[in-house]
């Protein structure tokens, strides 16, 4: 047996356009939805955000919630900073709006306001982005490698087919939604706060066998759990910042908090040859167990059976010590 | 037996210069050619590229291929996408130049040319980057941890050795060009469409001995199988952007399709002392396959040879029932 | 048994502020300080790092060592670079400052000087950032998932607790500070020069017994070792550049040179349930080694006693070769 060595490289394809107020008409590419650019085993897909443009070093209020709200500076403690905070507390109250107070942090200003996750998500239509997953395996024992991209594989197919469990089992392109959909899931709702996606392909071989029968078998799984009796902290995001310059020098960043899907490959597989070694001790454990029926007869027939002391006499051959069996035989 | 626990880290050295019409003289240094700036067991070299310089949302006509080609409005669908599309058809058919007329797309603008990759690799200087991996590794079990630098490694020594499987087995700088050479490929091929290098150290110990004796064994090879016969979707790129903030507040971005290395460091390794049970275990088994040599004797003995009536009388003691043992006893 | 299929998810919280001659007043959030925003089984905090403003491409004289330094352009060779050299040389001999003269170097100009890394770490308040792990397990052979959320985890908690082995030891938000702590060693040493924690999470079950007893136990390591007498390129940073344009529309960057803590998230695990074939496989093994009690008596009993000719006359039946065996049997 060998456990296989795998490198797996992914690819996004897809465009979209969003219209927003804060963003005007917008595309989004490949290069602009796929955060890093680059991973080892897994992708990230955005499928929702929050941007906060045009933030810049400065001061400003905090967003009100129950320990930044204040009625006067004696409320805000200057230099703390809270676990959720967006800055430090210039122990100063300020006002947020018209109508609430709240403690001025020094941040990057404006503060995100994260309390309106986009509904529904900001790109549902990632749904139909496709994503070409290229994995290539090894077995070092028996020095077997092989990739996903079958040999039979034409150029033309590859550009055209899409993975299906029954049509095109072994077509490497999977469509966004019908990988959340297999694991049982919605992908419009997985997209509103994200989670992680499993792409698990299987690569257990028989390697008597021909080698064009060892085939990668894909399944999908969804890895963050989402229980709808504990949901405590859901979904999968995090913040990222673009950095520009000012005319003057100056720096401002637009801050984005992405909400998206992360789809990690797993790569599993053992291969197998017929080996001598562990076949022997499996064969010699097993005829012990037989010995295992010899004991137990010898001991019903000697220790349970009425007819014990009969059948004791019979099975053991009583040799008296030496002296005593020297003069037994003396005496005949 | 128990396996390695490891952590990896790696950094690029190296710099370049490159001359070309759109970019004009420029410096390439790690933090140019290395994306993302750090990952976890892996590092990506950008060795080729194709950049698309100034790139703004808008409208421009797509690049001709046979889906996009048009001869008038009724062409092109709008809002329809194709997979290798670059953004999404506003129905009009524009001219792309003086003698072809594709679907205009809004997407951003000037699209991509990605038809023809430079060749020679536009970094083919890459070659001479070095690479310093640093890996410790933990068995667990014996609570044993050590380090790929070893421990009469020198500052000097490092900052002066490569690797070199004779010379300098256990110098954990390594030359791009010699690990790519080493795997038996070429290196200024591989640069052209990228790859994916597995540069594997081999822990494998046996805790028995000093610890001294417990070494890194480098080893490297392609993980991205290029096979003459079969070469579909070959080699290693993704696509990330830079962004820019225009005078005027309006963003717009450089696009780079970066072909390159990705170096997956994999640590492999089994570290074993003697250990009573097992050994036990196989003894046990040995013992009991013993037993099958006297089982296969007696089947000889007394099913197979002519004599074997004589024998079998022999070897059992026939002990007649009880009662009829008993009778026969009396007869006496 | 079966081993453990995890995905892991990491999200720091924490801002500090900066006051420095080249920066200003500046203010620092996870955007800023985390590198890559996302990893796959990882987290970079940023905690130390030299910044060197306003690169542009351009001509300039290296730093000064003992390979860069001149005293006329007959020094420098043109065009060549050493491994650590910051750009291309010129050929010219130029000054560095008043009294040093260095080659001069086609580069990202000014060059970063990193002679000095800063002391104590710029970011040192990163001690009190938290860093949340969320770690969702699934053992395929038993279908058995579960979180490190536990069930019984409220919201109101999630948002207030910090993880302490004694207290809390079922909190899954990790104060930095006393995650280096609890691995031996000082948060403000490591920060200087950046390191690797291994944040090691344990989901040995016995899944015979009910689920509620699985539960995470987490445990802490520094991965990269810094023994003090073999301190050879000790601590992890990197560089990374954030690229700015030019109202003219030329390009200069900020070059970092960051060094932090990596936080790899390491998950173990092996679930077991009873199970029938490799109990059996162990108890015959066990068997066929008393077996070896019979043999041991046998040999002492038959070549060591002093008496051994007796007893193995009574031990063994001779039976004479058939033709002989008849003949004897024809005499009586």
């Amino acid at each position: 047996m060998d456990s296989v060595v795998s490198s797996v490289t992914t690819k996004a394809k897809g465009v979209t356009v969003t219209n927003t107020s804060t963003l005007g008409f917008r595309v989004w590419d490949v290069a602009d939805y796929v955060i890093p650019a680059q991973e080892e085993n897994s992708l990230f897909i955005m499928t929702n955000m929050i941007t906060t443009v045009n933030q810049t070093q400065g001061l400003c209020p905090e967003l009100p919630d129950k320990t930044t709200v204040c009625k006067s500076d004696a409320n805000c403690a200057a230099g703390s900073s809270g676990t959720h905070s967006n800055g430090i507390a210039t122990g100063r109250c300020v006002l947020f709006n018209e109508t609430v107070k709240t403690c001025e942090v020094a941040a990057w200003c404006p503060v995100e306001d994260d309390t309106h996750v986009p509904e529904p998500a900001f790109l549902k239509a990632a749904e139909n982005f496709t994503l070409l997953v290229k994995n290539n395996i090894w077995y070092p024992k028996f020095n077997f490698s092989k990739r996903n991209i079958l040999p039979n594989v034409t150029t033309t197919y590859l550009k055209s087919c899409i993975y299906d469990a029954i049509t095109d089992p072994f077509c490497p392109i999977f469509r966004l939604g019908k990988i959340v959909e297999n694991a049982g899931h919605s992908f419009q709702d997985m997209a509103i706060e994200g989670g992680i996606m499993g792409i698990q392909i299987n690569w257990d071989c028989n390697l008597d066998r021909i080698a064009s029968l060892c085939l990668p078998r894909y399944s999908f799984r969804r890895l963050d759990t989402r229980d709808v009796d504990h949901n405590v902290s859901p979904g999968y995001n995090f913040r990222f910042a673009k950095y520009y310059s000012d005319p003057t020098g100056a720096e401002h960043r637009t801050l984005i908090k992405a909400y998206g899907i992360r789809f990690d490959i797993i790569v599993f597989g053992k291969a197998g040859k017929f080996d001598i070694i562990p076949t022997m001790i499996n064969i010699g454990s097993g005829l012990a167990l037989l010995g295992v029926a010899t004991v137990l007869c010898d001991v019903i027939v000697l220790y349970c059976m009425k007819k014990r002391y009969y059948y004791r006499e019979k099975k053991y051959k009583y040799v008296e010590d030496y002296e005593q069996g020297l003069g037994s035989e003396m005496d005949q």
